[in-house]
């Protein structure tokens, strides 16, 4: 019996949008090719969080070592904590489908071997099925990219993924790429023990984010005895004998026993003809979509594929959208509001709404206003004193906030809130922080001179 | 020359009512006796964020250690913690002086001995003085309680102040009064490598919290090994040989290198007269304040002093409140809105708003939705999965926000922004919570079924 909606992806879009259209008694079909959970659960954020809530301990006694308050030695287990890892993501993706038979989604295992615009094919087991269905929603999401001459060989040359299965700590490990994933993977292997040498094609680390928080990141990175190459090109990586090697184009050389290569990711689009429907796909294979998320008229394209924001949280909000708007509930533009974006470990980095660049480029009368984190007593007390806040007021609104240092991540929750319902200076003296908390060097940003 | 504003008292109401005022071209005297920072400065919130931040890697490796995917040592060094915490209230004393002195406000180094309505004496040195104003701001504040035969005698029964100078780790600490204080000081005590005794004449610890978070902080403080005891009432407490030795009336003995006495706090009012000037002088001393803070046609009285809420936060609200008041700048009620509350450490609390059985008792249409830490994966990453959040809901709308567990205490401004502004179901669910963050403990409590 056809479904009413057809779903390819069980990751964040594409579960919480099942979930969302069970509990609207919509009949729906779920298509997933390998695990519940996508990325985010498998092998990005969910597994990277364990990692980091491993070596969180070392963080803390690396601020009282510094102040000469704490002395000790903390051995990591990285194969129990590779197995403890496992073991919960397992139980996750159980829950997932147990939640999903409990709701009354069709759960099937297999690959989207071709989209229709009202029946598609899946490979289930070796042999193709066709699926029926009034609307399809597409969130097949996205992977770890490779470039021609910067590959995974999945034994000295990692991806994202590959790495979170080593059993042993490399001794040296050589880090491509210092966006979020490649930044926070590093920070693991340096506390579990790794010497990091970290590559960036970019001018800064972190390029992406607000230069103050890239110049604070790349100071405790520095502290932390990472070897930093930016604005460099890659002439050559290779595995030399089980060892990484990498050879710059100005002629420079670093070998290591493992590679990193997190150069950001690409979209998983291929070979489903998405042009056959009319879809418009982009650049390495960017699905088009248009301000209700479609990509044609009766496939919604939804989380990291589309290209919009390649966020978890973002992926959720996508797919529980599509089907609100299949339902009928609403029919305005998808207009998410500012989305955040985090850096977790130690230090932290998050980021919500405009930065100060984008500001001043879309030519608004725009106010900077910081607070330093070594002024936060709660930083103190954990001898993390580096970083900043940073606001950016546009026409006297609260348009962006972000930060580095220590728990910041902690602060994007409630700078999303105060973003986008555009705070004024009144409105933040007259709330009431708790004190002392890490949050306070948020309000002291806030309330800090704006200029 | 006589002042505009008279201030007593350097604490958090005090000193940011004086900044207020001075930030307004009001001429202003700040009268202290001991330190600018009052107790939450100096024995109070911030050297005990400083305790709890050098234990705060012993609390994250506690988690590996019980997940076996790590295992230590961490010897902590008490007097160098001990000195480093007095050279940061130091700095930030020293800091805050200067600051008064930028902003033009007189600080006078004297006690208060009696106050008149546009005039009051100082003890400056040894010599009387009189200072004349127009109004006069009372931030007095509150010290630690003692009790008939509940003395710190500051040898072996130590009140909250007396204990923060210890140099060495007792091996016994018996702590008498579990609300905060005493469980904060407990906490790291404990994971200093004291062994605890807590005793509480309430039937549960935090007694003043919702029922469910003590069961959950209960619970947590005996995996650590603590020795609980709730609803006993002390017959005796004296010093034996250097050590404590407490008598319960039911004939329990139990004995302990040190006692902390952390049984409440007592308002700072001692033999002002202040009932010459009409104002109303409760129970212990607290004064009572009308709408507008006032307890006199003069004199303003906030912060611990007045005992409407013993918290920095609402002390430095009411302090600036009364000088906008002064100004004129305002004549309506004092009406704060819900002041959040936290207790730090591992587990943390946060609280915000009503609880249920206020809300019960209120006769309110009252929903409970919560969710387990135990589902959130930053608290798994943590091995820290004690604990919940909880949200009350009246007459549809966001009333109260309770939380145990890991890290929790940073959900306090993020739930006091939500329930200040009464959110509704389909307002939490159409916000865009990070992910994967702690605070998504939260959304699940905000979205889970409410009954």
């Amino acid at each position: 019996m056809p479904s009413d909606l057809f779903i390819v992806g069980g990751g964040p879009a594409g579960y919480d949008a099942a979930m969302a259209a069970a509990k609207r008694g919509i009949k729906t079909t779920l298509v997933e090719k390998e695990h519940l959970g996508g990325s985010c659960l498998n092998w990005g954020c969910i597994p990277t969080k364990f990692l980091l809530g491993a070596v969180a301990s070392l963080a803390e006694l690396e601020g009282q070592v510094k102040m000469k308050t704490a002395s000790g030695q903390i051995q990591l287990d990285l194969p129990a904590l590779v197995d403890r890892k496992k073991r919960h993501l397992e139980a996750t993706r159980k829950a997932m489908a147990a939640a999903l038979d409990k709701a009354g989604v069709q759960l099937v295992r297999g690959e989207l071997k071709m989209i229709g615009a009202v029946k598609s094919v899946v490979t289930v087991g070796d042999e193709p099925q066709v699926f029926e269905y009034k609307r399809c929603i597409l969130a097949t999401g996205s992977r770890p990219a490779a470039h021609p001459g910067l590959k995974a060989d999945h034994d000295a040359i990692l991806n994202s993924g590959d790495i979170l299965s080593l059993r042993e700590v490399p001794k040296s490990l050589l880090v491509v790429g210092a966006g979020f994933i490649g930044l926070e993977l590093a920070q693991f292997f340096s506390r579990a023990g790794s010497a990091i040498t970290l590559v960036e094609a970019a001018p800064r680390i972190a390029p992406s984010e607000d230069e103050e928080v890239s110049k604070a990141l790349h100071q405790s990175f520095k502290r932390m005895g990472w070897d930093i190459h930016t604005g460099v090109r890659i002439a050559a990586l290779e595995n030399a004998a089980g060892r990484a090697r990498l050879v710059l184009e100005d002629g420079r050389e670093f070998g290591a026993d493992k590679c990193l290569l997190a150069v950001g990711r690409l979209p998983n689009s291929r070979n489903l003809m998405l042009e056959m429907l009319g879809a418009e796909v982009k650049g390495a294979g960017w699905v088009h979509t248009d301000e209700h998320l479609m990509a044609s008229p009766t496939v919604y394209c939804v989380g990291d594929v589309n290209g919009r924001t390649l966020l978890a949280h973002a992926a959720s909000s996508q797919g529980e959208w599509a089907v609100r708007h299949f339902a009928g509930e609403l029919s305005d533009p998808y207009e998410p509001g500012p989305i955040p974006g985090c850096m977790y470990g130690a230090p932290e980095t998050m980021r919500v709404g405009i930065m100060e660049a984008q500001a001043r480029e879309e030519g608004m009368d725009v106010k900077i206003s910081r607070s330093q984190m070594v002024a936060n007593p709660i930083a103190q007390a954990h001898g993390a004193t580096g970083g900043l806040v940073k606001c950016v007021w546009g026409e006297g609104r609260l348009v962006g906030v972000t930060a580095v240092g220590h728990g910041v991540a902690s602060l994007a929750t409630l700078g999303t809130v105060l973003v986008s319902q555009g705070w004024t200076h009144k409105q933040c003296e007259e709330f009431i922080f708790p004190h002392p908390t890490l949050d306070e060097a948020l309000k002291a940003a806030l309330l800090g001179p704006a200029a």
